[in-house]
This record gives C-alpha cells, structure tokens and sequence, in this order.
C-alpha cells in the first residue's frame, strides 16, 4: 500500500516522498518498506535511529525524525498508529464457510456469511447474525443470540442463553454463563440454588483468553456496550458493568457489584460482592475494594483507600520495623524525662 | 405448577388463594405468575412494592407482605428458595442419548442413560456412570471414573485417572489431573519429577470455570464431599481439600496444603504449600496464608493475622504517614524538652 | 525392573539385595515392590517406618533406613527420583497416529511419529515437528510451528503464527497467541490496535493448565528456554521471560516486562508493566512489583519492598494498632511534660 494511500486511509498528511508501506514494526526493528510510530517520548533514541522507510509522530517531534524519512505528523500517533495497524492486520483463520465437521442444531439459525469450523457446537434455536466467525471447539448452548461480526475463537463457551451485540470478540477458552457460586446452608450441606439467569454482553466488548463469566441467578449479569476486559478476569453472577470500562487481567468482581461507565480495574484487583463504583473510578493493581466507590474516585491497597494515601503509606510501610524502635525509643527516654522530673 | 404443588413440594404452607406460579424472579422484575424472594431485611422497600404474585419470607416479614400476594412463610427463606428455583430450573443441554459424533474407546464403558454430546472424547478404560452428561469438547482420560448423574460442562478435562464422585458437576473449561508443578534442580536446569498421582473428587462436589486442579506426585490430590470450588481457582498437586469447603474464585492452594471440613477461602486468597487449616477456617480474600490455622480460626492479611486484628490493621494502616509524622514530632519535642532540662 | 537396573539406569549404587521393583510410591504409603524416598529430613519418622522394598536417601541417612531394605544412595536425591520416577511413568493418552476425525489442512505438515487425536485441528502452514502429540480439542493455528517431541493436552490453543520448540509441553486449556491487551483511546471510546505480533515459547518449556501467553503488538512475546509456567498465569504482550525460570501459579506478568534466566515468581504475584527483573531475581508470593529489580535480589510486599525488610514488616504490622495507642499515650505524656516544665 502506497504511503499516500495509509495518510488517506487515516486521514494524515505527510511529508517526504511517497512510497510502497510493505508492514508495520517497532522503531528499533523496521527495515525498507517498514512504518514505525513514536508513542512515547521516551523511545526518542530509537525514533532518531530507526530504518523505517516511514516514522508516524505528533508533531513535536516531527523535526527528529531521521533524514529521508516519509514522516506522518499526528495529533494522537496512538490512535493513527491503531488505525494503520488496522490496514495491515489480517484476521486470524484459514477456512471459510460452514464446516460440514461442524455440529448444528436443526433449529439453529446462522446468519448469512457465517463461518463456523469443524468441532464447533450451535445448539437449539441458537442465532448467528451475520458475517460473525466461530473457531474450533466453541460451544454455543441453546437459545444464545451472537451479534453480527462477532468473533468466537477457539474453545471459548456460551452457556444456554447468553447474548452477545455486535462485533463482539471473545478470546480462546473464555466461559460466558458458567453457573454462579450460589449456595444456601442446610444441616446436609451446601444446597445449589439453581442459576437461572444469564449474561448479556453487549457491542464492541472485548473478552480476553481463559475469563470467566457467571451467568445471574435471576435475570442478567451484563457488561456494557465498548467495555474491554483482559485475560483471566472473573465476573460473577448479577455483575453490572457499565459502558468502556477496562478491566485488566485477572481481576475479579464478586456477585451484584455494580460498575459505572468508563471504570479502569488494574490487574489482580479484587471487588467484593453488593458494591457499587461510580463512573471512571479507578481502581490500582491488587486492590482489594470492599465499599462503594465514588464516581471519579481513585483508590488502591487492600483494603482499598484513596490512591493518594495508599501511595504515601506504600513509602511509609518499609520504615514500620524502624518506626516502632524509634517509638521504643522516646518511651524509655520520656521514662527517663519523667524520672528525673520527678527526682527534682 | 399451582402454588400449592410448590408448598408441598418444599413443604411449607402458605397465604392467600391458590394460583398458578410460572416462574422465579427476583422482587422487581417479578410479574403476574411469578414468585420472588425476601432474602435479606435490606431488601425490604422491593418486598412491599412487588408484583410478584406470590412471595417467600420468614415469619418476621410476612405481614409486610404485600396485600393480596399469596404468601409462603420459611424458617430458611435461602434455603427454600433454592429448593423452589430447583422446581423450575430446567437442566442446560439440548441433545440426549450418545452422539454418533463423540470418540469412546473401545474398552471404554457408559452407564445406562448417559448422554454423550458431539466432539467428546472419552478414553481407554473409562467409566462413565448411569445418567451422567457430557458436553462438547470434554476429554476424559484413560482409567477415569465418573459417577452418576455427573455433569461436565463443555470443554472441561478429565486427564488419566481422575476419578469422580456421584452428582458432580464440573463447570466449562475447568482441567482435573493436569501435572502438578514439581522439578529438581540440576547443574542442566529444572528436571521434571513425573506427576504419577491422580485427582480424585467426592460426591456432590460443584467446581466452577476455568479451574485447575493438579494431580498428585504420588497418591492422589482430594476434594471432600459436598465442597463447592468457584471459578479460576488453582488446587495443586497433592492438596488434600475436606468435606463442606467453600472456594471462592482465584484463590491459590499451594502443594500438599490440608483443608479440614467447613473451611471457607474467600476470593483470591492465597495459601502456601504443606500447611495444614483445621475445621472451619475462614480466611478473608486477597489473604496470604503462611502457616498452620487451628480449628474454627478467622484470618485475614497478607502475611495474614487473626482476623480481628487484621481489621483494626485495616483501619489503622491509612494513619501511617501521618503516625510517622506524629512520631518526628514527638522527637523533636522531647529533645527539647531534655536539652531544657540539661540547661537548668 | 530390577533394582539393579534402576542404579544402573540413574547412576548410583545399593546397598542390600537386588530385587524387582513394580513401582515408586511415598514412605507412608509404600509396599512390597516399591521404592520410596527421602526429600527432606522431616520424614525421617516415616522413612524409619516404611514398608518401602527399596528406598531412596543421601549419605547422611543411609545407616537410618529400615533393616533389610536395598537403599540407594545419591548425592541428590530430589534429582535422582525424579530420574527413578521417570523410569515408571508412562506417558498419557491411549492413541497413536494420526485419527481421521482430527482436521489437517492440506497446507498444513506432520512430522514422523506424530499423534493426532480426534476433535484436533491444524491449520494452513503450521509444522508439527516429529513425535509430538496433540491431544483432542487442540487448535494449532495457521503459521505455528511446532518442535519435536512435544506434548499439546487436550483443549490448549495457539493462536496463527505461535512457534513452540523441542520438548515443550503445554497442559490442558492453556492458550498461547491471544491478543494482547492495547486500545488507543477516542472520544468514541477505547479503539483496539491489533495485535499482529506472536508468540515464542523455546526448548523444554513446561506451561501448566490454562494459563495465557499473549501475543506481542508487534514482533514476539518470548518464554526462554528450559522454563516452567505453572497453572493459571497471565504472560502479557512483549513479555520477555529468561531461560530456566519458575512463575508460579496465578502470577500475573504485565505488558513489556523483560525477566532475566533464573527468576522466581512466587504465587499470585503481580509484576507491572514495562520493568525489569535481572537475572536470579525472586519475588514472594502475592507480591506487587513496580519497578526495576536487580540481579539477585529478593523482593516481597505489595508494593514490593526487599525481602528482609518486608519479613520484618510483616511481622511488625499487626502491632500497628497498639503502635498507634502507645504514640497518642507518649503525646499526652509529654504534653504532660512540658505544661510541668512550662509551670516551673
């Protein structure tokens, strides 16, 4: 693709001559026919070096960019750089149509343009909309709805029920609508009260590899519409995520917790159960929330406080061991002051 | 089923005039037909506003019930919900019988009644008992043994020799018998020590998605009757879990650790290998167990303490930079106050 | 075997009778025919006990086995059974060749001695090297290479272009190759930039139950030679781990982290993105890593602290609560003080 077509494509201008754009790479590894993007100022060196035919940057730094090079100024190279990445990205997968290997229910509709590959399961009165793309070993139980332009890869799950918008992607051997963990206590035992819910995902969302998902015990746990979760993320039942959160891997959200829109969950973070976090909170690495949450609050440690404290008490906590001998300390010597005091 | 079939069947009385009950919901969303629960007092407002055309409480609340809404009265409303939810639950699953499309081993053996979904795949010398169902995509090892009226939802594994109880179910996803994480050090690097032990797992055991548990090195890696494991936990290699545990998702047992009975781990938690928690044991999430816990203790912590401790440390910890600060005071103070005294 | 043949095999000698060894179990549970070691010292009441045919110890212990047992004696003995244990471990599965019910792109290329299970589908151009096994349920995408002698358990997925080395062994659910996690940001909301690199994975790497690699933005996540990933880990995007590492369940590995050979990832630890760890580094279980760590250093706490310090502060910490009584009874105290000073 001729570089005036990519500056057309993501509506940049550039300057240099143009040229043929064979791929995309890394400023440090793009040869001849390569583009590659400054997204941080802090790889400055290697933007200075590269031997990328083509470099995209804000325009800051447009002047660095090495001699002879075609050069696309950006006002947000993170965003231009996803679209590029876009024009050269070819999707995974290497058959289309409908496998005669696959597995689908008589009354299982499929959308025109489907593809579904051998060892795929579409269950009764199951739905397809069109043009979604279903790998190997997925499982799609009775009475799901997938979107349009939906993509199930390998071995990811749909239990009876769940509902997907369109463009959804779910990563390999994620579980959307798993039973909930709902037990009630007898003198017998833990008795199972029957999960008879399920989970609603809506448009655009993204699901990374091995999550999982707990359909509602009544009714639906939802994730809203542009939301991106991570890998190994778990989402029990009744969960209410909002719209264009951003929930990274292996976070988990116990049972009837709410989220707002646009709420950022970092990794291994922890949320109890009957909570609710207002829009655009953010939540630090490995915290362990057990309250509501204001919107715009940020928070972190576990448990959780507000993420200016928990940065200050992360500097503080080494010194605790010296802390408590220097305490030791003034109580012998304050000892001492009052011995003498009271000697006078 | 008429109202008075289900207060037979869970064996209640109720309120109010008989009338055809079609389904479970919860106190907001329920309609004419439906019943829904009082589960909690906090729920309270939900009860007396509800359509619901029947209602579940204890006897405390039910004169709040809503006027004209048949009423069943419980000494245990979770427990009878879960008995009323089992009545209108309907198994997941849209096929019976063993699919032409399943792999079973010549020398492998299926009970009476079992079902068999396409792309299983069941091993040498396995047994599957009566009434049992597999999904899609399940891979049971050789020498396995299921009990009956088993579940394994699609996708789960079953590696060699896992042997099951009756009435378990395994979430989608989940993997038994995977090789338990053990190597010697040698000048070459980590040398494998071959895992040759086995998973095995009591009767009414429920595991959740995407769970792991490691078979043995030698002997086998337990989990006691009637305990109930969430999504994304690990178990590994030798763990011995007792009856009636609780194992909230993403919790960590390291090697050779032993749970009594009645143990509950909260989410995340995690506990090191060869130690040993006695009977009902709760540990609170994101928990990092260390050492042994005697019966019936409560810990919380990452190194973890007892768990009331764990809460004043909670309340106390955002104080720390400010304690400091106090401290640095105090210093200077006293120094003041014996320089004063030097003086005179 | 005779016992004879198991020194010969490992390279160590007996000293009692010779005798056929049917099979290796523990102290405890050992009988006629076995053969049971000695790994740590605090067994000793068990090895004195054992009904063991044969055990297993170093030097120092020898004179403590049991009278009449053959004992071999071994510089290493956590080594040594690992070898004694491989020689009566039998691989798993109960099929070889290649099963028609496998899929095989016409592209796609099987080595000699591969085993193909049924349900497995290999996609166009990838290359399984020879007298590897790919169990049921496994998706091997188009472009992955496969080595030689490697094991793919039921159900793991490599996404297009994966390329794994000799001997590698991936357990059961574990996807390698998923997207990794990056979005630019829009007024429209989080924008995806593919995630058009792959992922490494060198000789001898063992990755247990599902776990998850992602694939690099561009270019290569990489797994260095000769390391073990345990169950249920998250490897994100352009990840760089070293040769003979260990990470231990649950971690989590942030985007661009680069880990030196050597390095110890305990439990449910947590490492940021964009640092690194030098070679031998360790860090404890359900630690926060934020930063760069040197070579050879010991890191624990969240947010991590040097070992020795955060040993000391955890056993400091419980005592915060009374840290901060004793604190306010100095303040009084010397308030108390200095009035009495002020009033002379």
């Amino acid at each position: 693709m001729l570089l005036s077509e990519v500056a057309g494509k993501v509506g940049l201008t550039f300057s240099g001559h143009d040229l043929e754009i064979r791929g995309v790479n890394t400023l440090v590894s793009a040869g001849e026919g390569d583009i590659a993007p400054l997204l941080s100022p802090k790889h400055l060196r290697e933007f200075v070096a590269t031997r990328a035919s083509a470099v995209l940057c804000d325009a800051a730094h447009a002047d660095a960019a090495p001699a002879g090079r075609a050069c696309l100024v950006s006002a947000n190279p993170k965003l231009d750089w996803a679209r590029i990445v876009t024009l050269f990205a070819k999707p995974q997968g290497c058959l289309t149509g409908v496998s005669s290997q696959a597995f689908v229910h008589a009354e299982a509709e499929l959308g025109e343009g489907v593809t579904l590959y051998p060892f795929a399961f579409i269950g009764a009165r199951a739905r397809i909309g069109r043009n979604s793309t279903i790998f190997p070993g997925v499982y799609v139980g009775e009475d799901c709805v997938v979107g349009e332009n939906a993509t199930l890869y390998p071995n990811s799950v749909l239990m009876a029920g769940t509902i997907l918008g369109d463009r959804v992607t779910i990563h390999a051997g994620t579980v959307l609508g798993s039973d909930g963990y709902g037990y009630a206590q007898s003198p017998a035992g833990h008795v199972k009260i029957p999960q008879v819910g399920h989970v609603e995902i809506g448009d655009d969302v993204e699901i990374g590899a091995n999550a999982a998902i707990d359909r509602a015990a009544l009714e639906a746990t939802r994730v809203g519409a542009g939301t991106k979760i991570d890998n190994l993320v778990q989402i029990a039942h009744n969960v209410q995520v909002g719209r264009h959160c951003l929930i990274i891997s292996q976070v988990g959200v116990a049972g009837s917790t709410k989220l707002g829109n646009g709420v950022v969950l970092a990794g291994q973070a922890g949320l109890r159960d009957n909570i609710t976090l207002g829009d655009g909170v953010q939540v630090a690495a490995q915290s362990g929330v057990g309250q509501d949450l204001p919107a715009g609050s940020l928070a972190g440690g576990s448990p959780s406080m507000d993420a200016a404290t928990f940065l200050k008490v992360g500097l503080t906590l080494p010194k605790l061991p010296e802390l408590m001998r220097r305490v030791r300390r003034l109580e012998k010597a304050l000892e001492a002051v009052e011995k003498e005091a009271g000697r006078e």
